[in-house]
């Protein structure tokens, strides 16, 4: 017995490899005179989105970007950040999406160790990277997008500009192989430094069909940029809206009175968010009943059965998904299970507050012991959850060791600590990592606690995740003074804000006499955590 | 310049190749409880469909079924046609489903031509293979499934019998290939012989999302399966709807009245249906709003406006699509804009008679000359409709001169004639292969003129297509008799049934004195059509 019969081929004619390219071809070709993205009073058909998109890969390949070369972007969610997302691929080049809220420092890191060759920055963003732009020897050149009215501080060029060097002569729309990198996302690791995820053309191509499908898209989704493009590259959802042919809604900024505005102006019918975005937009006086069939895709924190409720009440459904920037965003999606209906609000919700199972596209997600056996099923033993295949990055960007090890035993290994209910629904308790997620975003504690000890009067110090109730989590430290130094809370907090993003600095510091530790020595934060937690249930919020 | 980032893989851990065995391995974990299945009074839950996948592959593995072994079925649209879909590629065989309604002779050769070691069989149809069985050398074993209490004339085994050969020992629901067949589908050719139709496990799969995507498939969807199974693996519709996780209403035969029953109790919202099949629905007088959100996907031929607006008036969603066997079914949507709604109902539901752009998961469609350059987008220019990419079959199997002839150019070929509209939406007008669609099903004009000349009365004759109300097309012959021969209209039609698939055989036969041929003595079936078709825009119907 054997493989009797294998198909002719791959023949091209049966097999296009794989590329959210092909999503915006398709768009162009079908929905050409379609409002393809609204900006303020700006709008792009889906044919000048395409067009801004051949203008743009020429313009990068006049300058010398080729394939496998780094572009680097630090935009808020503006069409040109769109355009950035088949742009760049186009020219078989790789996007790197920057978190705009990082401190200088911390974009120098991700510039140098992405390589990057260009930097595409706004120029009310330039301020914070301009100073660190000397110590990047490998960018080439500055293209700045100035809405603001600010004159770069650093050699650069304008975008439009820049766009001169480009022409209209298309672009296959094609790539010759899928498992080649599209992108890297730097994601805050658990050592402190930023790690670059890879993304792949097959990766974002399927994810981008699963966003479809269970955010439940259609040609006419109007879908409103409340998430950030730069996480995860915005869960494909650039991809995503482009491949069903739906309408971008940019936004320079999260205002919630802007955004309810926009919701009633441009009939939005879909936006993704953290939670705490959620809470900002339900709390916020302009909140009305949604008016129309609307889709509020959430992740980044469990979203509280309160938050599920208010946006229910204001009309929504609400898609609760869970993910890394590691899986492309989304991995699992709490499937509404119809019998739900029947039980109390109270219960449905709580129900729904659960991570949930696989997306369709993604391989079975498992919660393992140490051994990487399954946990049982009994919504009560704890395990790490695991995931793997087409949703699963690539690996980190010149990174193979961290790679090794987060693939251990062929498994993506998340960090993430979960109980496993009996209908097969995970539901996170726990974090094995050093992970703070405050607002959707990722804080090293490690990193916060080497900005902390770089203070001359601090000798060491433990930064633990507090609850809190707008942002889900907060960073907590404490900290041991050098003998006879002196410093305070308010001291230590503007010092880490000197050194990283704004939002890592900690909330509160306590200054206590020592830590507790074990007999070898080793910090026991899980002690500090149990002292910050007690009274819950769950030890993430 | 080059290719200076790869990827690190593509590892395992990051890749899954694709299968739909991966969407019943999903659906069995995260809607275990959930009915999958629902047949008369029987219902099948997801964990249940599973369990008989894995003993049914079981089964097949201890008849000595392997790799690439191909296994034919002959039923109608039964629960264990569905797991077939599944049950074939879990032992990595490749499953040949069997047009039900064709004659002993086509079967016999379809049988012969995959090489089919095993036959599973409705004992309803048995009839018609049985006096064959003996000229398939190859097929070891016959599975009878009897529903209608006919003992088998042939030595078999039963359905039930030959399941407890297997056992419930868990199989990967995995491929370590996704370029590999999953199944081979038979197909009517223009030269009059059928042509195996390669499919692909990755083929599949991206198919059953795009099927997901454009009859906007949810959890919920309750399908009903008025398409048959074996018409290109029922549009890849086994695995979208199982991947989707909804549930699956099987149906022996398409009564109307039952139809429109099962619609009502079962809670029907989607059904894919050729337009005759639509036709009998609407007109039946058990017809009633749907009540319910309710999808109807038809191709098969174009639907006359007629039709949709009858469809819409019940309260359905009409998606229209178009494709070939060659193109795993759909291959174009027509995607309806949300400004035709302005217009009268005779102008969109024209419009929405139009075949349309390319699926979401198909590379552009184009319409070209001889040349295989682009016909202008006028609306008027006709040209010949190519396809390629994911949604095209791998290739005729053990055909590779019909391969490379249908590919030419690095295109697939349909044979279907269109004019290309300014909004980029195709509209089939002509074609030039010799087939008439009949209700869905084609019928080789040239298979139907060698059974008639194989009566002894008849010297030569022409079949070309009628329009026909219901059936859309039927075909009709042009004979003329040997000098001093007779034969009459009823006594050729009666030669053709007893030899063809009765649905095959000309509902009109003219006897004539000559047919028009060119200089050389070439028949000039475009005259006889011309004389058919007079007073009509199309040439298809």
């Amino acid at each position: 017995m054997g493989w009797t019969v294998t198909v002719p081929g791959p023949d091209p004619t049966a097999l296009t490899q794989l590329t959210p390219l092909l999503f915006l071809e398709r768009s162009a070709d079908v929905f050409g005179d379609k409002r393809a993205i609204t900006y303020g009073s700006r709008t792009l058909t889906y044919r000048q989105f395409s067009g801004a998109v051949v203008r743009m890969a020429r313009a990068l390949q006049a300058s010398g970007i080729g394939p496998g070369d780094r572009v680097a972007y630090l935009l808020p969610n503006l069409p040109e950040m769109l355009v950035a997302h088949f742009a760049v691929p186009l020219c078989h080049a790789i996007l790197v999406a920057i978190n705009t809220r990082l401190s200088g420092t911390e974009i120098e890191y991700i510039l140098n160790h992405s390589g990057a060759s260009l930097l595409v920055v706004d120029t009310d963003l330039l301020p914070t990277v301009a100073p660190h732009l000397s110590a990047v020897p490998a960018l080439r050149e500055i293209i700045t997008l100035d809405e603001v009215g600010r004159r770069p501080e650093v050699p650069s060029i304008d975008y439009s500009k820049f766009l001169e060097r480009g022409s209209d002569d298309p672009l296959p729309f094609r790539v010759d192989e899928e498992n080649r990198a599209i992108s890297i996302n730097y994601t805050s690791g658990t050592t402190g430094r930023p790690k670059g995820v890879l993304y792949t053309h097959r990766g974002a191509y399927l994810n981008a069909l699963a966003e479809i499908i269970h955010s439940r898209h259609h040609p006419d989704s109007v879908y409103l940029w409340t998430l950030p493009m730069f996480h995860c590259n915005g869960w494909c959802t650039p991809w995503a809206v482009t491949g069903i042919g739906g309408t971008h809604v940019c936004l320079r900024a999260v205002d919630p009175a802007l955004v309810w505005k926009l919701i009633e102006t441009e009939e939005v019918t879909h936006l993704n968010a953290a939670p705490t975005v959620l809470i900002s937009l339900a709390n916020n006086p302009a909140a009305a009943p949604f008016g129309r069939s609307f889709t509020v895709t959430t992740a980044g924190a469990p979203p509280s059965p309160t938050i599920i409720s208010q946006m229910e009440e204001l009309g929504a459904r609400v898609v609760h998904v869970y993910g890394l920037t590691e899986t492309y965003g989304p991995y699992t999606v709490c499937e509404v299970r119809s019998e739900w209906a029947e039980g109390t609000l109270e219960t449905r919700v709580k129900l729904l507050a659960r991570q949930g199972v696989a997306y369709l596209g993604a391989d079975p997600i498992r919660v393992v012991d140490e051994e990487m056996n399954d946990v049982p099923r009994d919504g009560e033993t704890m395990g790490e959850v695991v995931m793997r295949g087409n949703n699963v990055m690539a690996g980190y960007y010149a990174d193979p060791d961290a790679t090794t090890h987060a693939f251990r035993g062929g498994w993506f290994h998340s960090g993430d600590l979960a109980v496993w209910h009996r209908d097969g629904y995970i539901e996170l308790r726990d974090r094995q990592k050093d992970i703070i997620i405050s607002g959707g975003e990722n804080i090293s504690t490690i990193e916060v606690e080497q900005a902390i000890v770089s203070h001359p009067a601090v000798m060491e110090c433990a930064v633990v995740a507090m609850p809190h109730d707008h942002w889900g989590e907060r960073p907590k430290a404490f900290v041991v003074l050098k003998p006879g130094a002196g410093a305070s809370e308010a001291e230590i907090i503007a010092h880490v804000r000197g050194r990283l993003a704004k939002f890592k600095a900690p909330d509160e510091v306590d200054i206590v006499e020592a830590l507790p530790k074990t007999s070898t020595g080793k910090i026991q934060k899980y002690v500090l955590r149990e002292q910050v937690w007690s009274g819950r249930e769950k030890r993430i919020n």
